[in-house]
């Protein structure tokens, strides 16, 4: 038997990461999240498909979720996330009772984190400086992409 | 031109209705949702896919939601459902600025319909006995199931 592997903040974040930069890569939101159980194993990662899917419903949060499979109880998992969770992913983690939230960046969005703070989950906030310049540009250059995502008239 | 087609709440109702009844027929969780236009044209409609898509992201509304494809703005939809949107569905509705809610019933769970209406959404409950009926007697049926479906360790 080996020790579980618990994956670092940082490590949890990268997979997020990752996500975000391939949905970059294929033209879409650059959003990304990854959902982990207990010692860290990834449960599941994704990226927005609202451009490549033509799915609103998949934020990076919700593919994530939809990823890693049904699972019974999500009590101990952690969903690193690189932006800070919308009203609908933040009702994602307060229904299923997600325990922990690792958030890249809430400069460019601030979602419902403090509600779910508020609420239970545990909720860390990054602010990485490279998911803050991957947002900003992807907004400046994309308004009415990020405005349909956010679902601001 | 022929007049618009305004559908009244119970007929919007009953989109929702059918496809929690094909959900049920198929073996899965008995809830469905519509969304419609301000004119009253269908926009999409869905039922829950955890037990037939094994796919736990897909409740009633975020289902619905999909199946209407990109919109730019929701503020003029209405989101026929058969039961009270869960915390993950209200969101849903509170971030894409859904303008109307039609509650099928909320005896069996009730969800953050109250949020909802604090903040600005429009939220009509009918209560309508065949839903309840549907719902209560699938729970007593399927309890486990029914915890998994709303993140209940």
């Amino acid at each position: 038997m080996t020790e579980p592997r618990y994956l670092t903040d940082a490590e949890k974040l990268a997979v997020a990461t990752a996500e975000a930069k391939k949905g970059l890569a294929e033209g879409g939101i650059p959003i990304g999240a990854a959902l982990f159980d207990e010692e860290g194993r990834l449960l599941g990662s994704g990226h927005n498909q609202r451009v490549q899917g033509g799915n609103p419903a998949l934020h990076g949060e919700t593919a994530a979720f939809l990823n890693a499979g049904r699972q019974r109880s999500y009590r101990r998992t952690t969903m690193a996330t690189t932006l800070s969770p919308c009203w609908y992913c933040s009702g994602l983690v307060r229904q299923f009772n997600i325990g922990r939230v690792i958030v890249g960046e809430n400069e460019n969005f601030f979602g419902g984190q403090d509600w779910l703070a508020e609420n239970g989950t545990e909720v860390t906030t990054v602010n990485d400086p490279e998911l803050i310049r991957i947002m900003t540009d992807f907004i400046a250059a994309n308004p009415e992409l990020w405005n349909e995502d956010i679902g601001e008239d």
